[in-house]
């Protein structure tokens, strides 16, 4: 893997995916006394930087694989992120979700016209029905992280963020099964050797900083963490990645990452699920020090189910 | 009033001003068929296109005004805006607020310096409030919106938008006290007069409508629209540019209302206040044609108490 396959899917698929608004804070800075650039990819298609991976992959696979059609295991918007690539290919796409996974997002991922097969609520259920289909219909596996042109469209959020906002002494992202923060770290230094490049996970889902420190994978038991799209654990390809280009791993607390969920949207006006807000929690936290820097923050994701709230509204008009 | 006093407050306040990003959906776009543009003001300072007024209208007071002080009554936006505008200028801010205002914008009021006096939920109580505290300290009145200054500082929001985005066939604000719609209206006519104007208003605070349609302004009696920031009724100085100036003024229902905000939270990705929502339910109602027009919209604000979202989140974290 090298910066070079990142700029090449940034050439890709620049005009398909949206080119997100950066985002800064006056009241934060004042805060934390630093110059904070949020990318936000909640205003991705699919809204998650996971349609940046998706659609590379899918630009690349031959016409013989495009004809089988791809197939992937996710409950959240890496299901969306291939079954909206899969639709703009003209390519079927089979989807096997958790019985379990929120509605919406079930109902998002059908309306990109994706086949949706439901499995048991276990990872060993998705990764035994996923493979009983590829046995049976030879659809091409889109694995959502440990997948070399996954993490090179991953990486294009921060190659694009640090394209328009120059020079960056730190990048920090987000850290579930890896593949947004290896193209995160491989875009920032492959553009500025000198910039610093960290990853957060959530304490309750902390796989990475425990297979850093052991120096092999120690994939998480019960990643109970509300930030549900870091509940992942690394893969080989992540983990190499990572040990070689990322400079720290921070791990955050379920009430810091509410409260610096709450923070992006009382504050900043705009909605950011819990995986996307655990960078700020660990900025807001002071867990990482970014006094005097100019630091960009990749905002993964805004998929969050609002209804609730709504409902309340409703309620009360 | 004209369009000069636009392009001067532009100038005079652009750079205390944030220049807000204009922001799209290719599924609203696809949806109803238009190139539809939002000017999105909640993220301007405060959290409301109200900044742009207030700031404004500070800027033109006389050295003996500034040294008087400020007061204005508001429940709302207008209250924070002026307590900011004030602190950046080192003026003493007076806001009279209503003793049932959210706790969060009161302390948001506070937070800037201002001084709160606290007074009865009823206007006439607010108004009483302000006119003796004017007789005892002979502060200054910053009116929401029966103010020239205030006027030209909100049609900035428009102007911005025009200036970024080239001719639109079609701009639509919100309408309550029509200070914003005013100032959209001398803005959008201004730069091009063939360009459309339409205000949007709730139904429950329908007076702009039933005031044009008698020729004399008739207040909204109850105006108990979940739509806060619209309740307010046309003053002359608002009616009378809004008769020469607004080429249609729509009509929308509560449930319309929350249903737009609805999508421009899941969808967009962006807190919105329900007053800001209200133009965006005219189009997905279809009570405004768009078919194949280039649109603005203002986006007046994201204000919304967004903790009983967070207690339910926490109650399950």
């Amino acid at each position: 893997m090298s910066f070079q396959g990142i700029e090449e899917a940034y050439n890709r698929i620049a005009k398909v995916v949206n080119k997100t608004p950066v985002i800064t804070s006056r009241t934060l800075n004042l805060l934390v006394k630093a110059n904070i650039f949020f990318k936000c990819e909640n205003f991705q298609r699919v809204g998650a930087f996971k349609f940046r991976g998706a659609y590379n992959a899918l630009c690349l696979l031959s016409d013989r694989q495009k004809k089988m059609g791809v197939i992937t295991h996710s409950s959240g918007n890496h299901a969306q992120a291939v079954a909206l690539a899969a639709s703009l290919w003209g390519i079927n796409a089979t989807i096997v979700m958790p019985k379990g996974a929120p509605i919406n997002k079930i109902n998002a991922t059908k309306s990109y016209g994706a086949q949706v097969v439901f499995c048991d609520n276990t990872l060993e259920a998705r990764i035994k029905t996923t493979e009983d289909l590829i046995k049976k219909h030879k659809a091409v596996l889109i694995h959502p992280y440990d997948n070399e042109n996954i993490i090179n469209g991953q990486g294009t959020a921060a190659y694009e963020l640090i394209k328009e906002m120059g020079v960056l002494d730190v990048v920090i992202a987000p850290l579930g099964g890896g593949g947004l923060l290896s193209g995160t770290a491989l875009a920032s230094k492959g553009l500025h050797s000198n910039t610093k490049v960290i990853g957060v996970e959530p304490i309750l889902a902390d796989d990475a900083l425990k297979s850093l420190k052991a120096g092999y994978i120690i994939p998480s038991t019960y990643p109970d963490t509300i930030a549900d799209g870091l509940r992942t654990s690394l893969c080989e390809r992540t983990f190499n990645i990572i040990r070689k280009y990322v400079d720290d791993v921070i791990t955050v607390s379920e009430i810091e990452i509410i409260e610096a969920m709450k923070f992006l949207w009382e504050r900043m006006k705009i909605i950011v699920e819990p995986s996307g807000a655990v960078p700020l929690a660990a900025i807001l936290s002071k867990k990482v020090s970014v006094e005097n820097e100019k630091v960009g923050v990749i905002l993964s994701g805004g998929n969050v189910d609002v209804e609730p709230f709504f409902q309340l509204l409703e309620k009360k008009s």
